[in-house]
């Protein structure tokens, strides 16, 4: 079992690796906003259960098993930013939803969300009503709102 | 700000107090899989934020801002269970994410949630063509893993 923390570094280690091709102390510190010593306990843990190893000169390298689950971390938070900029949301409001809702997430839930986004861009049609649709109900609650 | 924990806890007491006119430490703890002891540590928190007190004879009892946010923490509870079950999950798996997420939903995610459902709920040729678009996501998938 992977803790909220433990999905968070996978999925900036593998960030950091495709960008720069190893991931330094220093780099995870500050993308994640956290303390180097807290980063240097939390690459124990990690390489506790086979996720990354330490190269000398290369630095924190994730393993197959690593890479695989990082990947899937860094592909899910960009599929759930994608569902909710199909809705509407504001991009801040996206950062934050996504870091909170990503760990709460299944596969299965994961895998619906990801049809939805497919579905509306093929079937733009719906989406159109579906925007439509909001126009309205937003147009009908100012009305509300206004009587009150 | 509240934490998870807290918002869990608002939400049992208000639903327990709908439900038995009540919340007593005991049922709190049972129905949440906690000690009696970590409830009274809580009940304490929530008093101190002027959330819950405890009246004698009656037990705990939320004063209108903590049944306010009590409320508000069911109906989120409840809109995202409404959600992923228009996306066909499992309710076991739908209990499972929802106790996950509603913590970290933004009200504005979950407003444009909400109107997702109604628009597919008053739009059913939408949810059809929905459908058919992962069923046949579905069989493409199969053919693919087939072919592997
Ligand atoms: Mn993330
Ligand atoms: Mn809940």
């Amino acid at each position: 079992m992977l803790t909220s923390s433990m999905e968070d570094y996978l999925e900036k280690i593998y960030e950091l690796m495709k960008e720069k091709g190893y991931a330094r102390v220093s780099d995870i510190a500050s993308s994640l906003s956290v303390q180097p010593s807290s980063v240097t306990k939390m690459i124990q843990k990690l390489d506790e259960k086979q996720l990354v190893t330490y190269e000398k000169y290369r630095g924190i390298v994730l393993t197959p098993k690593g890479e695989q689950l990082g990947k899937l971390m860094k592909q899910r938070h960009k599929r759930l930013e994608e569902f909710l900029r199909m809705l509407g949301i504001r991009e801040e409001t996206i950062q934050k939803d996504v870091e909170g809702i990503e760990h709460h997430v299944s596969p299965a839930t994961m895998s619906a969300l990801n049809n939805l986004v497919l579905f509306f861009d093929q079937n733009s049609h719906c989406l159109q009503e579906f925007n439509d649709f909001c126009t309205e109900l937003q147009t009908l609650k100012e009305t509300e709102d206004e009587r009150k």
